[in-house]
């Protein structure tokens, strides 16, 4: 693995110093002045150019769903890797609207999948543990499918993306993303446990007992969980979807290009992934904030202002790609539009 | 003028009825699906479709501008409408990477323009009247501006839009609106004055002081302002662009496009077309939400959420054109998304 190279200061000054110059009141242009700017550092020029995008939308099932955490039964979980697969989906319809790849990557559904060329076969295991009451994984196979992930971008990279995102799929994920994001970030399991796609009031009290059960079986065996390994962690309590994202945005920022966060699985892997090498920060923005709780709390430790605010919390790498269009006009105005000087326009 | 017809609320009940089919948690896009709904009304199917988008940059001086209410002097006017027309301002970027042709519109910048393909030529005067002493315009030029602004939307429809905004330059312009947007909505001058492109403490003293001064002025005129004429109030306290405006988002609604506002000036005259016609509210989008005060005032009357909160108070239509791509991922989802039955997947 190679590591990420943090962007320089010296580009973001150089680019913050040309917005200034831009015709147009300094800082009129909001958030959109901070991603033009980051996106300069990321490419290294003052003329910053993003082409098409993607997403891999990463799948697997998780043995939590038999805890009843979910409004959906595990079964919808290889039903929407079809449904993504004959580009029915919502992230389908977004990424068309957005100029983006759709990758799937498989990295642990069950049951088994017809080839597609859209479809990457990876799986490392069919669904994880009951994280209530075992790990999810063992330390081997979280890296075997944070290494699927990793390769997924790779190849969206090889084949032309020059932003990228990961979405996800699995139900039962966001009890995995909350026991993931309790214990990364010392937080109460009430803190980070919402009613992801839309659990009703008995399920949501289950859902924060189990995340509570999981945080203390993942306690007994690596004793404080703020100091522990983001690796160990993983294998305790996440999802091989969300290894997989962890290794999506490794990979990414490795690659040198802009990353956009989705929801709060997607942000889990997100996390792991600054754990494991804090320069991935530099490369990330956030394309939404979602109605789950524990998402706002991820957004935070990470620094990350959110570019969309529409109440979503669909997941699939949604939020991500709608941002997409955003981070190109960011883009666009730092290196297209004319200082003062040369238009020839007063200043203020 | 024709008159603008209704959506029809049998299409968007059955847009709902669609929109809560398609494989996602009910409202799991938020936002997103009000959107998609209310394009299938205003396009009459369950399809709808965006293609390319346009905006007209409605351009004029205020005579107001002598009072010192803005950051920057009078002749920054012309000085970007030239900038709009060499492509070098924030609009002509925002508007490449949104897929939207930008149309410059002259109906009342000091001074003269040589000839563009895509500036439209429609003076109707050298600036609007200083409203702190004297109105704006006279009714007749102000029919004339509206017309102008009708005018260049029919232009930008034929030659294929699909979606469309106004946008607004006229240094002085915040002024205006917040001076119509008080007497529309039967506000205080404090209440929708804001900082325009970055006033100091003094200048938003004396913006505050001006505000008042027309608005006691226009009242002693046409009485009770709230229950005045809106071409009246347009014609004492408005700015040329901003009749252009009006013209463009009527002429907009009666030929059935969904339409998208931007900002503070633009707003205000999206609220006077809504005042001529309240059918024309039924093709509206809020772009985004403006840092200006009286934005939200406006926002709040239209019933309109905005898709975008990113901190901008530029104007040129820049808010607008950037949530472009966001309908066209609304039509998209509605149009393409797969239904439960359709895809095989388990209901919740």
């Amino acid at each position: 693995m190679t590591k990420v190279q943090p962007v320089n200061q010296t580009w973001i000054d150089q680019a913050w110093a040309r917005q200034h110059r831009l015709t147009k009141p300094p800082g009129a242009l909001g958030a959109l002045e901070e991603a033009g700017v980051r996106l300069a550092a990321i490419q290294k020029t003052l003329r910053p150019e993003l082409g098409p995008g993607a997403v891999v939308v990463c799948a697997a099932d998780h043995g939590v769903a038999a805890e009843g955490v979910s409004a959906y039964p595990a079964e919808v979980t290889p039903q929407m890797v079809l449904n993504f697969l004959s580009g029915g989906a919502a992230i389908n319809q977004i990424a068309r609207a957005s100029a983006a790849e759709v990758y799937v990557l498989d990295v642990g559904v069950r049951g088994e999948f017809p080839a597609h060329e859209r479809l990457i076969q990876a799986k490392v295991r069919e669904g994880s543990g009951n994280i209530a009451v075992e790990p999810a994984m063992t330390t081997a196979l979280a890296m075997r499918a944070f290494e699927a992930g990793a390769q997924a971008a790779e190849r969206a990279i090889g084949e032309g993306a020059t932003l990228l995102a990961a979405g996800d799929m699995g139900i039962g994920n966001t009890t995995a993303a909350a026991a993931l994001t309790a214990a990364l970030l010392g937080l109460p399991a009430e803190a980070v446990t919402g009613r992801g796609t839309g659990v009703d009031e008995a399920g949501y009290a289950r859902k924060v007992a189990v995340v509570q059960r999981a945080l203390s079986r993942a306690s007994a065996t690596l004793g404080d969980l703020a100091k522990a390994d983001p690796l160990e962690i993983l294998a305790e309590l996440g999802g091989l979807e969300i290894a997989a994202i962890a290794g999506v945005y490794l990979a990414g920022a490795e690659n040198g290009l802009p990353l956009v966060v989705d929801g709060f699985p997607v942000t889990a892997g997100a996390l792991l992934a600054v754990r494991l090498d804090p320069a991935v920060r530099d490369y990330l923005f956030a394309g939404h904030c979602s109605l789950e709780p524990g998402h706002q709390r991820q957004l935070e430790a990470l620094s990350l202002r959110p570019l969309l605010n529409l109440g979503l919390r669909l997941g699939e790498g949604t939020g991500a790609v709608l941002a997409f269009p955003l981070l190109r006009a960011a883009a666009e105005v730092l290196s297209g539009m004319a200082t003062f000087e040369e238009a020839g326009v007063s200043g203020s």
